[in-house]
């Protein structure tokens, strides 16, 4: 009678409306009903995304998504920038390569993230085509200046791809003003779906740097989509009941305020921050992000945390990743998760820190984490 | 995208499981699959209100189970005694004047209970076939002991009936040892299930004195429930669906110990009254019970702050009824509600009381609540 909660950095918990939504009974795709519900999504996700540009919905993971981009988008004669501080920006990294393009792999120290100075001195040089970033790398919980970057890259011929997995609808974005050619996002995380449905938002500059290269893959033919959306439909079969129930959060989304969103999304790390100071845990980023914590584990506690947060107080946290494990725990603050269910998993944390005989006062990091969420709205 | 969270004393929250075991399609109830759930169903029941006596579960709310068993048990040529010290108390008596019994009135001040002695020296001049009792009296969250008022009963040749409606699966309760004729319980508590169906457990003693009175009534006749369940069926159509609820629910309980349920509710009682104590509340009732927690709201606060903590925090709880509208709010620890989610609704109190105007320190009810249930297992 444990109450679950996910506060796992994707999947994160789906709203019973949501839930509801997915299970009623299928219907078919190829109807004038898939069209509507479909074209009614994609202005909710304009929305959220604050864009103009085409927004194209895969039946994949996030990962899909981001390839789709990269395989079909990125020029092949100029070199590719990415940007590689941590497990995802690393996957990018081998995604570019299995597409053999000319990547420059910008190293970064775990826990710092992509300075928009690098980017300016690379491009400068003339010989960069795309530049690859991670938005928020959920392996360190960290965020780079992802405006500053748009900035730089949109007064280039070269484009920006932002994997936007654990930041679109999370972490304040804004895709047509900051200049991001392509925007990656997944259903799990801040769109509060379950996995399964990659989104990406691509720039007319992008579509026209792609309009020379000859689609390396089938199913993840970004032309296709594109054509196939411009009738509110996909060229394969889509995943119908994971698309009616992204109406219902994309609705609900919409309805709070995307602006709202991300001030609530960015209120509950900050409480997480101030419980964590309370009780002496370190925040392992060095440029924090507010969709997800990364907290530094004390000397003796190791990853077993995690199964006794969740065992015993229904709370799930993810854990590092690599070298990271037994380091950190990692808390996510996206999509339908509220500050009351925040307080109560820092109560956890404690509990569970102390029980491992981590000399805490109970209390302490509720009442910081307390104060701080007095003035969410 | 606020979660809603029930604190009601009824209904509570359902758990996923049964709400999904509800959603299920309908089979039919003349069939051995119906026969099969119901009678491992009153199996479970047993358990969990510790009797072996008939359990009887009508289509219907708790009121219609408390009225079957006032109907059809309780002897005519005998006064009864009915204790009334709030609102259902009340109803129980205008229960018994319906069906002509010869009702002995024991008006209590709200917020205190029936005492055994007035039950001893009552039933001492062998004039009573019955007593009526609420074991815990929701409107003013005041229980009676329960155990003590059984033992004197279970002396004389009377019977006690109790409204266990917001205690069975809460409190501690022990049908057959305390010698509690009629325990009358309600779905929508600490079952765990949505409103419509009531469960009787009757004792042999009741059975017998009822087999004296010819029934008044045809959908509540007791005996026609007791022939049919015999053979685990019911005489008219049960509620399939809740009832499928009920086996997940019943098997849930029970694989975690009734015992175990009871402690819980206590502690979250505990936990709330210790708050309250930090924070400057009083508790309303001169003999709380650990099912509901009735707090004495402060002079300038109304009933206002429900709406208050529903519409910016989720959290649901009950006002007081009648003359205690206006003065308390009512909060549930029955059923499906956990201690994270309690230290939850309590940061949600310190918010709505501090932004009416109160002068609370936020935090410190948290802080006296997380000791508490720093020891909750």
């Amino acid at each position: 009678m444990i109450k679950s909660r996910l506060f796992t950095p994707g999947p994160t918990d789906v709203p019973p409306e949501v839930l509801n939504e997915m299970a009623k009974p299928i219907f078919h795709h190829r109807t004038a009903r898939f069209r509507e519900m479909f074209a009614a999504v994609n202005v909710g996700l304009k929305k959220i995304l604050r864009t103009e540009n085409d927004c194209i919905t895969i039946a994949g993971s996030g990962t899909a998504g981001m390839e789709a981009a990269i395989a079909c988008l990125v020029p092949r004669d100029k070199k590719t920038l990415v940007a590689n501080g941590g497990k995802f920006g690393e996957r990018w990294v081998k995604v570019a390569r299995v597409y053999g393009l000319d990547v420059d792999e910008v190293e970064l120290e775990w826990g710092t993230a992509l300075q928009p100075e690098t980017v300016k001195q690379k491009l400068a040089t003339g010989e960069y085509g795309a530049v690859i970033t991670v938005y928020n790398e959920t392996c360190t919980a960290t965020a780079c200046d992802l405006q500053a970057i748009g900035a730089i890259v949109a007064e280039t011929g070269a484009i920006l791809l932002a994997d936007c997995i654990t930041a679109a609808g999370a972490l304040p974005l804004e895709t047509d003003a900051w200049g991001v050619d392509v925007v990656a996002a997944g259903s799990q995380k801040a769109l509060m779906l379950p996995p399964g449905l990659a989104t990406l938002a691509v720039s007319e500059k992008a579509w026209a740097l792609g309009a020379n290269i000859t689609s390396p893959c089938f199913y993840l033919d970004l032309k296709a989509y594109r054509k196939s959306v411009a009738s509110d439909d996909t060229p394969y079969t889509p995943a119908v009941s994971l698309i009616r129930g992204l109406q219902v959060a994309v609705d609900t989304i919409n309805d709070i305020g995307i602006e709202t969103v991300w001030a609530r999304t960015a209120i509950l790390a900050e409480a997480t921050r101030a419980a964590a100071a309370a009780i002496g845990l370190g925040i392992y980023s060095r440029q924090p992000g507010d969709s997800v914590t990364a907290l530094s584990l004390p000397e003796d506690i190791d990853d077993s945390i995690r199964a006794k947060l969740r065992d015993k107080y229904g709370v799930s946290v993810a854990g590092g990743q690599a070298q990271l494990k037994n380091k950190i725990i990692r808390i996510s603050h996206m999509g339908y998760v509220d500050p009351l269910e925040t307080i109560g998993m820092i109560a956890a944390l404690e509990y569970t820190l102390s029980d491992m005989g981590v000399d805490i006062e109970i209390g302490k990091g509720v009442t910081a984490a307390v104060a701080v969420l007095k003035d969410w709205e």
